[in-house]
């Protein structure tokens, strides 16, 4: 059995950080390469005012070429980030519909059915480039203002995006409340609607059970994670929470588990410990305090 | 479902700190018995000098009749630790034997077998007095000498233990190695030799997959579970890691996968607070710091 890791340190890791320098990310990304990974959410195309982080989106995406034998994508929240991810070059582009209305207004500043819709003008104009695009919902499980998210509203996004011709689908637990069962439970009802259509998830360890949602994800069916090296993701003003699950304590588990993955522990660990010295403070990942367990 | 949580705060929690003021013990037991857990580790009988912050543990024992609701265990590693367990009131002892050569005799200076053999006297002794023995066995699945334990050697002291006549078997990840997939399997062969003599599980979230490992010891048939309110229980040298699987976080995700539990959430989070202060270092808690979902 095999899970696909995607990298997201570069965007969900550093998007909510103090900006670093275009060459600590290339630096970073080195260090992300060296891992094995084999896709690497690079940046996301939105607006630099409300994302300062990721406002070189654009001089980030003519680093890219560096790395061939990496997939880059980009996440976007519109139709014309995708133009911005499409001209700058990227060819996977991940665009981001919330499960959840007060979410989306907040986030996007339109209702979910309005960010629904323009699935299909994102589709379009990924396809018209041969690029690919992957639709995540977010908020699949709860909404930081309206609570528990109906499970309908996440079927109904995957319907859509079913019909508009997407190449993937991830469900997203934006801020990290889900568990085991609830994972299992929404996958239980998703995977039926989408076919062979690949099923990533994205999970944050704010409470805890990131890993425990990763593994029950993996068990459900989803064959792609997201993670960031060093649990990278964390809010700044809350020292010690963890943001995304930690590349390498999800690799650890993973290995431990008989599940093949392209990540090579070690790596990940010390390409953690170059996002920790490129943020400048404490990061939340296990593996990188207790390292690798002794294996024979 | 139901799973029964037992709180170890005060003794693996406590262990490895700076020893604490009775006062203080008083004050977290107190806080501890309002979550509404019912069986509470109150300490070890154990040496002294080996463990300075569990000297008191006489003086603490003289305490527990304050609250006549809850089950008070002591851990010993000797015969005689279980006297004085016994002559001090409890009646409850966990009986704590290594399925590691190597860790045996680093912790207790005796081989494996020689602290197998010894589960017939400190049975002896519990039962003489009316009291309950719990077989602990440590390093379940990996020594931090030898590195992964055969499962054989567990096996082999959970046939002992059930021919002596134990009232409980409990499987340790000692230094916190194990994953979800490694506790099936070691659950499975271990379930069929024990009958129907209760299981228990402990984790340390020491390489982030402590709750993971937690709930896949539920999924296997395991009933009985250690956590720590706060987390505490990691190496005070190494700041931030994780020791024990903080309560908390714990009874989050059992009440999220329709499990039940005698502990309360919120209270759980104040205890987690009265040990952080008790200790005066930030502790691991997830739940702690992000605090409850919205529920509806």
């Amino acid at each position: 059995m095999k899970v696909d890791i995607r990298e997201v340190c570069l965007r969900d890791g550093l998007q909510i950080e103090k900006p670093i320098s275009l060459a600590a990310k290339v630096a970073l990304l080195e260090a992300i390469v060296a891992t094995g990974v084999r896709e690497v959410e690079a940046t996301a195309f939105v607006s630099p005012s409300k994302v300062p982080a990721l406002a070189d989106a654009a001089e980030l995406a003519e680093e890219l070429y560096r790395f061939p034998d990496v997939e880059f994508s980009a996440l976007v929240a519109s139709a014309n980030g995708a133009k911005r991810a499409i001209a700058s070059g990227l060819r996977s582009i991940e665009y981001v519909v919330s499960a959840s209305d007060a979410h989306s207004m907040a986030n996007v500043g339109r209702s979910s059915s309005e960010a629904t819709a323009a699935i299909a003008d994102v589709a379009r104009i990924a396809h018209d480039s041969d690029a690919t695009v992957e639709v995540i919902i977010a908020t699949a499980w709860d909404c930081p203002f309206d609570g528990p998210t109906p499970a309908r509203h996440v079927l109904d996004i995957a319907i859509a995006a079913v019909e508009l011709g997407v190449d993937r689908i991830a469900i997203a637990d934006t801020i990290g409340t889900t568990t085991p069962r609830r994972v299992s439970v929404l996958i239980g009802k998703l995977k039926p609607l989408i076919g062979d259509i690949p099923l990533g998830a994205h999970f944050h360890n704010t409470r805890g059970a990131g890993l425990a949602s990763a593994y029950a994800a993996v068990q459900a069916g989803v064959t792609r994670l997201d993670a960031s090296v060093g649990g990278l993701g964390g809010c700044p003003f809350a020292p010690g929470a963890s943001g995304n699950i930690a590349t390498e304590d999800l690799v650890y588990l993973l290995r431990d588990s008989d599940i093949d993955v392209d990540v090579d522990l070690d790596r990940a660990i010390d390409a953690a410990k170059v996002a920790q010295d490129a943020v400048g403070h404490e990061l939340p990942s296990a593996l990188l305090r207790a390292g690798d367990r002794i294996l024979a």
